[in-house]
């Protein structure tokens, strides 16, 4: 009996991150480990979006660059493997400028200000009237990125699903005036495990919060973390019963936890008091040093060698640039901008 | 004695057209005849700007397209020589496209919406609300093409004045960024000569007015635009004193005859009455069918093989893109974004 034929088109998943710091147990639950499972079923581009990073990051150009080779080592230790997932650093793929450029023509500038994503992203960044026009556009970028690749499936969180429709609209634009479909219409995938909160409990870990806990971080860092979670606030003796909404190390139990059947005995436990947040947090403590020791180790291991990172990343990109510039002779075919 | 060497960075001239429909009489004196002239002192570089023109033709994408030859055969037509000029066709410079892209976070959103160019010419194609994103963003894509050739002489209108004032400033944000010089200053070039006005007095040749005389009109659409060329209205008959303001026919005699002694004689006689516009419009017809018949001829001789005139494209344009690459480069890595 013969394995069966690799397809010739797999469904085809691009994600990514933003190169502007280093990953953390957020990107582990929202996106990393899915990837590791995605990389087996389907073929996975993953992005290193330098050049969207530098969108807002005008004024420290050297973070962007640094933490392309420290996220790209995040990727290795957890086990995105690059013989399955596709690597690539989007500003070393000057198709993804270009097809930017023209997909800019079909969208408005009304729309883009509409784009929920997009309102939201400007208020958080404080940008108001001083928006940089890049960081308006990046829709249209995001839509380069997706259609590029021919992804139908983009991994995503709830607040991007305006991103990934605003890319449907473009590419609908642009078939009908290409009169054939050219470009594939897109399906967010949003994890159905939300976001981590992060270690103080607020809704998100941010580096700029101080609240993470990085893929790297030291035994040393990942106790010092443990100590200040956020637990209830209520629980101020043992024997008080404690509550498990907005309490961070049972949120992380949960998400990190091997052992599921002891852990929903644990809260049991909690709620009915008697049980300490001591406890739990030693508890949460040992997981999280068994699940990142060896990420660190291999991490630490993968970043003796920066020259075989930066040549899987130059092989990566090659080979996603092979497939984007593809896409991008079509769609300057089908505007008619192809002469010689 | 030698003559003297040929200087290694010469003054770079950028100048060009948005294919979109034949050149007229408006182009052969707003630029073309400049052109002929500079090709001899300065590196001149004459863009077909082919991307540029969808932004707002993104619904006739096959006018753009036919029109990149025609406008290259008027070229050659009125005495560009691509052995002098680089021609080149902007799409097919994905360069510019990366530079625009970078570009777009140097400048704010309502930067380019405070931009007059911008304004008037969105009020001008009724655009309202629902301008295409490329529309507005279009002047860091001139600000690509500019500093992509590093032109410090850029030949425009002087409605056009804004927009290199807006190419500057993003070419004095980048250096800044980039903590050196990397890119250079440009000046707009007005030529002396105003905008020469359309066929029916008003004050611009516009193919969509229909105003216009091409320079490959034939003999007879010649004498038919001349007989409608809108003259004195007030000069109801032959001995009446006739006006030179607003006198197209006059107009063009100044910028066409050959002959400016007679002509001055002629103009005279006209403000004095006595001389009827059929013998001024006689004058007319006899120098416009001297000076476009010799360009019609080239024109048509060189329309006889497309062959040539896209193997001359090719060329300028591979010769232009080595000169976009290496200023994309140094742009990128002063970005931060080399990394191979």
């Amino acid at each position: 009996m013969s394995l069966p034929a690799q397809p010739t088109s797999p469904t085809v998943i691009l994600t990514g991150d933003r190169p502007t710091g280093p990953l953390h147990l957020g990107h582990f639950v929202g996106s990393l480990r899915n990837r590791v499972a995605y990389q087996n079923d389907y073929k996975q581009f993953i992005m290193l979006a330098d050049a969207q990073a530098l969108t807002d990051n005008m004024d420290d150009i050297d973070k962007v660059r640094r933490n392309v080779v420290e996220v790209a080592l995040d990727y290795l230790a957890v086990g995105i493997d690059p013989a399955k997932s596709t690597i690539l650093i989007q500003s070393q793929i000057p198709e993804l400028a270009e097809l930017t450029f023209y997909y800019l023509n079909m969208v408005t500038v009304a729309r883009l200000e509409r784009n929920p994503t997009v309102k939201a992203e400007i208020a958080l960044r404080g940008f108001e009237r001083d928006i940089p026009a890049g960081f308006l556009t990046y829709p249209a970028s995001q839509a380069a990125d997706i259609s590029a690749f021919k992804a139908s499936i983009v991994p995503v969180g709830e607040d991007q699903i305006p991103m990934i429709e605003q890319t449907n609209e473009i590419t609908r634009r642009f078939n009908r005036i290409a009169y054939k479909d050219i470009l594939v219409e897109c399906k967010a995938l949003v994890p159905e495990m939300g976001r981590l909160p992060g270690t103080d409990g607020k809704a998100k870990m941010s580096k700029s919060l101080g609240n993470t806990i990085n893929l790297g971080a030291t035994a040393a860092e990942i106790t010092a973390a443990v100590k200040k979670v956020y637990t209830d606030p209520l629980h101020l003796r043992v024997e008080d019963p404690g509550h498990l909404e907005g309490n961070v190390a049972f949120i992380y139990l949960d998400a990190f936890d091997p052992d599921q059947a002891s852990l929903a005995e644990m809260k049991a436990h909690y709620v009915r008091g008697g049980l300490g947040d001591s406890i739990v947090k030693k508890r949460l403590e040992g997981v999280l040093q068994d699940m990142l020791a060896p990420i660190r180790a291999r991490r630490e291991e993968l970043a003796k060698d920066r020259g075989y990172i930066l040549q899987m990343l130059k092989q990566g990109t090659a080979q996603a640039r092979e497939v984007a510039a593809r896409t991008t002779d079509e769609v300057k075919a089908a505007l008619g901008l192809s002469y010689f």
